[in-house]
């Protein structure tokens, strides 16, 4: 996985981008650490170890894809490339809240500025898919109102998390997909970027190693996969040849081999100063997809969701296990329905994704500006505003 | 909306298609009521009042959607046509589960009958897209190992369940759609179809009736639209002009007015004779949407869920409302963590969709066999099988 943080030959000049964005940042952020989940503790113990929320009330939390990021493997430079882009998404977002601005507002600010970093997989650092094009998915939920707008399958949105918000303000519908979705785009006067603007160095050889990958595993199996796709498909059959002894195993092993990246998305959620929460997600989706994939990230309930009786969320990992466990609502059910604490929820929900084979993280904030960030991979960007409001952020397991 | 029960010229020789098909069937069946969801009743008197499933333990409920579906507006023949398509989707799913068929298997054939009819908006009965085409979208889940596979953005897919379902075996993801989910469909066999197959002149002169009514709506706020969409748009700006005083009004009152038949999705839910549950959702989405526009009919968590620890749920109606209070899953989780009886657990969501403006319904099925169908609307179609294992079908509310 090493290639996942391999550094470009551009990197410097990103660097340097990245520094001169970042001037006035606090140095000690970039070295605070974050509680890990407390695993095992009991419910009460948990309860009341969370962050609270920062000056005035507001609170603030993102994340940058949660995966295998081993410290020995990232080179000081990119990791530190993580950690100013990580704190300024931070501090961008709170700076909105502090001003008494939306929570929505925030979330849109961060998700922005991740956007536009090559350093993550949504909008311009996006990774490829097999057809070696970018398709991008995101979506955004007002705690207020239960307001929801989202949008998948975006070839040339710069900034999908604000295509997703004029969905949700400027259209009567909550989803929107592919053509029909830039279409509207442009009718509210966005800008269509070519599709060249999404082109990373990176991504695009993470793209041709995971075909290579992809095509080594497709070898040993060809002849017994043809083997068992009749012409034309009998479902009925079908479904008595597929064995339902466990979900994992068959998922491991897809007809269509399948080897990807499948973390990096970006997300946040905030508490604003009236109380209200907000929470959104962007994504490039799977490295090397096809067949139009949709992951959870532009799903209300998986990837997104925000009430204000509760929480709000931003999920990321593998993506159908997301959607299969509706991961973000589940959150939001297990505190209304079992007054369960957010961090204690997010914890047994991510178990569960992990029962079933899934991995990933999420992250939250309840109406009280406790915030959660949970993960079951080796490592999530991640990042909040502790009381204080200085920005805590960090990316390893083992803080 | 009368227009929406209009019988074509064609419809002499559909009735006698219809006719032969459902040879045999209970005659008594086609006179049946159904129980209305008992508002205003405690949970205790509720859950006593829930229809058991049938024979071996098997328990099976569909819908063919919900809307303003008012006796005096639908015609004998019309109402005699859709009780024999729900009889005989309900008995063919039926028949399976009896053999000791999979929950998955009833769910496919059941909703495979209801697409080949055009009397459902769903497979060959499909609404047209403001683009004069049909788009489908279809989810399933198994409620053992919450698997599930959706599609959307179909064009020439017959049978959209179908294609979920090989989604959901044959593939390493859940969701897929459009073009990509069309290659994948060819891949393992499936035929595609030229669109012409969709055309019905029902749903035609409804998409003209629409395009009609949706000209006239503009026309008076013509002006005033103009000039609230600045080029290029600020979201900042916007988010402050969008008044969060009620949700139903800002959806009630769109920027691009929209006309259409929301209602007409089928869907099933069935408990199996090994005990496990499993729903399944299909639809033609909304008449002239545009925009790719998607509901929640291929959302898992909103149209369709299935757990075996809770419930199988299928939902239609106002698919964005559907989506944000993320319907099928809040049921489910209102069933598991709050103990909530089925029916009891439908009618609560139902009741907050409504608060939100929505309109539509649910069908749900337990772990025991209870059965549920909750709607807020003039009229669902529906049906189940009672304790003896006779269909009971109905379409009114009041019975």
């Amino acid at each position: 996985m090493s290639k996942h943080f391999e550094i470009t030959k551009k990197s410097a000049s990103r660097r340097k981008f990245i520094g001169d964005v970042a001037k006035g940042l606090s140095v000690a952020a970039l070295g605070a650490h974050l509680e890990l989940p407390a695993m095992g503790r009991s419910p009460l113990s948990l309860s009341n170890e969370l962050s609270r929320a920062g000056a005035k009330g507001v609170g603030f939390v993102i994340h940058g894809g949660a995966g295998t990021i081993v410290r020995g493997k990232m080179t000081r430079e990119m990791e530190e490339s993580y950690r100013v882009m990580l704190t300024q998404a931070l501090t961008t977002g709170y700076d909105i809240l502090k001003r008494n601005g939306s929570g929505l507002d925030a979330v849109e600010a961060a998700l922005k500025i991740m956007e536009d970093s090559p350093l993550f997989n949504a909008g311009k650092g996006a990774v490829f898919t097999n057809a070696g094009t970018n398709e991008l998915d995101a979506s955004i939920m007002d705690g207020k109102t239960l307001k929801a707008g989202a949008v998948s399958n975006l070839k040339h949105i710069k900034n999908p998390i604000s295509l997703a918000r004029l969905v949700m303000e400027r259209s009567p519908h909550v989803m929107m997909v592919g053509d029909g979705a830039e279409t509207f785009a442009t009718q509210q006067g966005m800008k269509l970027m070519p599709q060249e603007y999404f082109y990373t160095e990176r991504r695009w050889k993470e793209l041709q190693q995971e075909k290579e990958e992809e095509k080594k595993a497709k070898e040993p199996t060809k002849k017994s996969q043809h083997a068992e796709l009749p012409q034309p498909m009998q479902h009925s059959e079908l479904f008595k040849r597929t064995p339902h002894d466990g979900l994992r195993e068959s998922l491991r092993e897809p007809h269509t081999p399948f080897v990807g990246d499948k973390h990096g998305t970006v997300g946040a959620a905030a508490l604003d100063s009236e109380g209200n929460l907000a929470a959104g997600t962007s994504t490039g989706g799977l490295s090397n997809k096809k067949f139009g994939r949709v992951g959870d990230s532009p799903i209300i309930g998986a990837g997104t969701y925000a009430n204000n009786l509760t929480c709000a969320i931003s999920a990321t990992g593998d993506g159908e296990y997301f959607i299969r466990s509706v991961v973000a609502h589940d959150i939001s059910a297990l505190m209304e329905y079992r007054g369960m604490p957010l961090k204690e929820a997010a914890q047994t929900v991510i178990n569960k994704v992990g029962k079933l084979g899934g991995t990933g993280g999420v992250i939250g904030i309840d109406k009280d500006g406790n915030t959660a960030m949970v993960f079951n991979t080796e490592g999530m960007y991640r990042g909040y505003m502790d009381a204080s409001g200085k920005p805590v952020v960090e990316i390893y397991k083992e803080s």
